[in-house]
């Protein structure tokens, strides 16, 4: 639960602010698991487990609606000026990030029930688990993004920040593998398709991972630090 | 200053309103220009052209932190309640949209630039003119999801959901197209991976107009349809 140092007369307002925050660190937990499922739903050939990612869509959405609802009541109420409506605004961000985290799961888990069809014939050589190395850095960064906030620690944002680079690196070697299996063999491109829509699919959720670690920064300094070079951010959270 | 209802005292607050509504409806132009000048230095093999979207990408950027900053200023001078403040938030809302939108320019610039180097080999051949067209539907959802904000016509911004599904079809018959491509002759695998990723990003340029649809509606109507069936928005419009 992020510290809140600003004073408000009303200890109402703070227990808001704060029930806000955990509720949106247990989307951001919601969307991790959601993650981490479709990948090994992919990885371990689990129809069953798909489905399941497609059914905690369903609360994720609900989530994504009902805080963004009482963001705006709060905001009407309250009326907050400062550093309390940045955390608002960085909420509203948040939510928005995390919600399509959930599409991107979505994705992996629809492209994953598609390959299954596949796996069993020439699609069966493909390299499925370099998939789970690139979604372990991306569920990674996503948690550490979270603990940021939760923390409302810039440094362990920066980190996040720095680590996407690795991830579109991992993303590119994968592209690059995945096309060397398609040019041996024709038969597989199907199925490698797919898996290069999850690859692609993965290396998005670090980008919005990336998204959620600037937010922390915009919530502690009150700079919006987007479209900036890692060096100017670096400069200004030291 | 007392809560004010609905009608505020200060037309200068109108004033601000509609300056800031100006300017997501030109940030707005800049991402339909981009788009639109990313697929036609694509089809047309232009490489100055992916520069120019390069290029403009950094005022789009721009434009995002600037209108962002002057929300969260507005908000905290003016706390609005009730529709204004819903304006507010979908104004918030649809520079992220946009700003995306722009995301997905430049990472069509970029295919464009990388699958130009390898068209003069056996690329060449490739069906790189139907992604015209499907960015036509794109771009068109983008425009008429922007008259609908203009307007506060939510029959239009209805019309922008219901177009979603033909582009979404567009794309899985782009796809099915480049898989026959890459199979006949293993040497276009790269270059059709591209004009993948390229025709996969139009589609989701067709998402963010969808998004920017709802929150016609949600300005209007006070309801947050994301995450609703075509039916219940439909029956909420009429």
């Amino acid at each position: 639960m992020p510290a809140l140092p600003d004073k408000h007369l009303s200890s109402q307002f703070d227990t808001e602010l704060s029930a806000l925050s955990t509720r949106v660190l247990e989307m951001g937990g919601m969307a991790e698991t959601q993650v981490a499922q479709a990948v090994a739903a992919l990885v371990e050939f689990d129809v069953a487990a798909t489905h399941a990612v497609l059914q905690q869509e369903f609360q994720l959405n609900r989530l994504d609606v009902e805080i963004d609802r009482d963001l705006s009541s709060i905001i009407a109420r309250r009326q907050p000026t400062a550093r309390d409506l940045r955390l608002l605004i960085a909420i509203s961000k948040m939510v928005g990030n995390l919600e399509r985290i959930g599409d991107e799961a979505v994705r992996i888990a629809r492209a994953a029930g598609r390959v299954m069809g596949s796996m069993e014939g020439a699609g069966g050589r493909l390299p499925v688990k370099d998939l789970s190395f690139e979604a372990g850095l991306a569920t990674r960064q996503l948690r550490q993004a979270l603990d940021a906030f939760a923390r409302l620690d810039t440094s362990a944002a920066l980190a996040v920040l720095k680590a996407d680079d690795q991830l579109d690196q991992e993303f590119d070697g994968l592209l690059r593998k995945l096309i060397t299996y398609m040019m041996e063999d024709p038969r597989t491109i199907s199925a490698a398709i797919d898996l290069v829509f999850v690859a692609k699919a993965i290396e998005r959720i670090g980008d919005h991972a990336k998204n959620l670690a600037e937010v922390v920064i915009y919530v502690v300094k009150g700079t919006d630090v987007r479209h900036n070079t890692i060096e100017n951010v670096e400069s200004l959270v030291r």
